[in-house]
């Protein structure tokens, strides 16, 4: 059984002393996604991602990939995800197999590419934003806000990020509803993983979109901002500092982005007001 | 010609208070790097990556991310580095081409696959640590530390962000020779990216590793310690926390390995005294 941390020795320096004491990692281990489909070939399943993830909620993340990288926009499009058993001791728990129905279309010949978010119109920030708008649906606008509902949230995130407690050192992604009440925090050393993890959870658990919020604990950058529209979420907000593409891609989307938020101060990047 | 800045008008919300005003925000847009090979079809160039990155040093990058990812190992293997000019108008100076000499011999099925780090070896933590350590040579490590060096580092890199300085939301890499003396800085809304540009320029400027350290903005995942071990680096340091995989890969590798570096206090996790 993978854990999520790990308990290390270290040396601690402070003004010139040393002391030697115990201390936590967060644990860090590749995670291989497989992909079974009826039109592959079945000895050949198709190898999805490799990603370096935080072990933990892997089923979860694995949905929020698929789902978010516009592999499948249906639960019903996919039969189980598991781990595969035929692999290696020491690999155990860190390759997934996850089973879609054979007559799901896929894109194989995209997958099998080492590169996909902007490959067939372009690499530009123009085609970045427009490869998204295509797999993602109509968002329906989170409206006016609240700030004092935002300004609450890092307070109630960090308050529930049970690893960066013990660790110091790892992201966390948290759904809330439009009162600011948290319904859904996962933690992983890579952020977009945060965010799958909690977008896989939220469509599992049959959560609407609509109106919810979205809080990160570290920058707003373009991938993440295109998973939260992928999922339909209206509002994403950041405790760090948004990229322009991040910018242009919720402007264009009419998701509401918010960045640099720090209690009752933060900066509305979209919707910009006429 | 991109701007590694890109201004936007924001909200700043603060006590609920609004107020419209100008801000800069870090450019994120998509560099695809295409491999040219005298062993490839000439007419179909190898699309090797795309990396959201901050524009800037592009040719750095690519240098150093073909050195890290063990591609070439030697300059002599390089003939140029060049932006593509058949490309739309819209992606000029976002597609860039590395022209490796005809007689150098590159693993293309490995590239063509969609992910490689540890593909050939299993995928758990003991190997994604063997596949780097056959492509990384002999660390000399670095000895005993000067603690008023190492707690002097984040501040001199700090005074040289200036990118940071504007926009308040990108990485930095720095490479501080045994003294503390900066040598080289680079920007970027990757932290991957900051760091293979610190390496590729340092590679270009001839600069030997040995006894040179790397500071980095954020944490130190194994992917970071990676590219270090890679270039032969043997002191790395991370403003914030390192992962369990990069503990033992710097373990592994004789590098020593700084955390949670903040001005006096720091954590040294490797090596680990016996």
């Amino acid at each position: 059984m993978k854990t999520p941390v790990t308990p290390v020795q270290i040396d601690r320096i402070e003004n010139g002393s040393i002391e030697r004491t115990d201390d936590l990692l967060v644990t860090e281990e590749p995670l291989e996604i497989r992909l079974g489909h009826g039109a592959l070939d079945d000895r050949k399943e198709m190898r999805l991602s490799v990603t370096m993830r935080t072990p933990g909620n892997d089923e979860e993340l694995v949905i929020g990939f698929l789902f978010t990288e516009g592999i499948i926009s249906d639960q019903a499009e996919l039969i189980a995800v598991k781990y595969c058993e035929n692999v290696k001791e020491e690999e155990r728990g860190n390759v997934i197999r996850a089973e879609l129905k054979p007559d799901h279309a896929i894109d194989a010949e995209r997958w099998q590419r080492n590169f996909y978010t902007t490959s067939s119109c372009g690499v530009c920030g123009k085609s970045s934003i427009e490869a998204v708008e295509v797999s993602c649906g109509t968002i329906t606008p989170f409206g006016p806000i609240d700030p004092e509902v935002i300004a609450a949230l890092p307070e109630k995130m960090r308050a529930a990020q049970t690893m960066f407690r013990h660790t110091g050192g790892i992201h966390a992604a948290a759904l809330f509803d439009r009162n600011g009440e948290l319904l859904l925090l996962r933690e992983d050393i890579g952020r977009h993983n945060a965010v799958d993890k909690t977008i896989g959870a939220m469509w599992r658990n049959g959560i609407d979109a609509e109106g919810k919020m979205m809080l990160v604990s570290g920058r707003a950058g373009f991938e993440l901002v295109q998973k939260c529209a992928v999922a339909g979420i209206p509002l994403m907000a950041a405790v760090g500092a948004p990229s322009s593409l991040a910018v242009q891609l919720a402007q264009r989307t009419g998701m509401t982005l918010i960045g640099f938020l720090r209690g009752e101060r933060f900066n509305v990047y979209a919707p910009v007001k006429a």
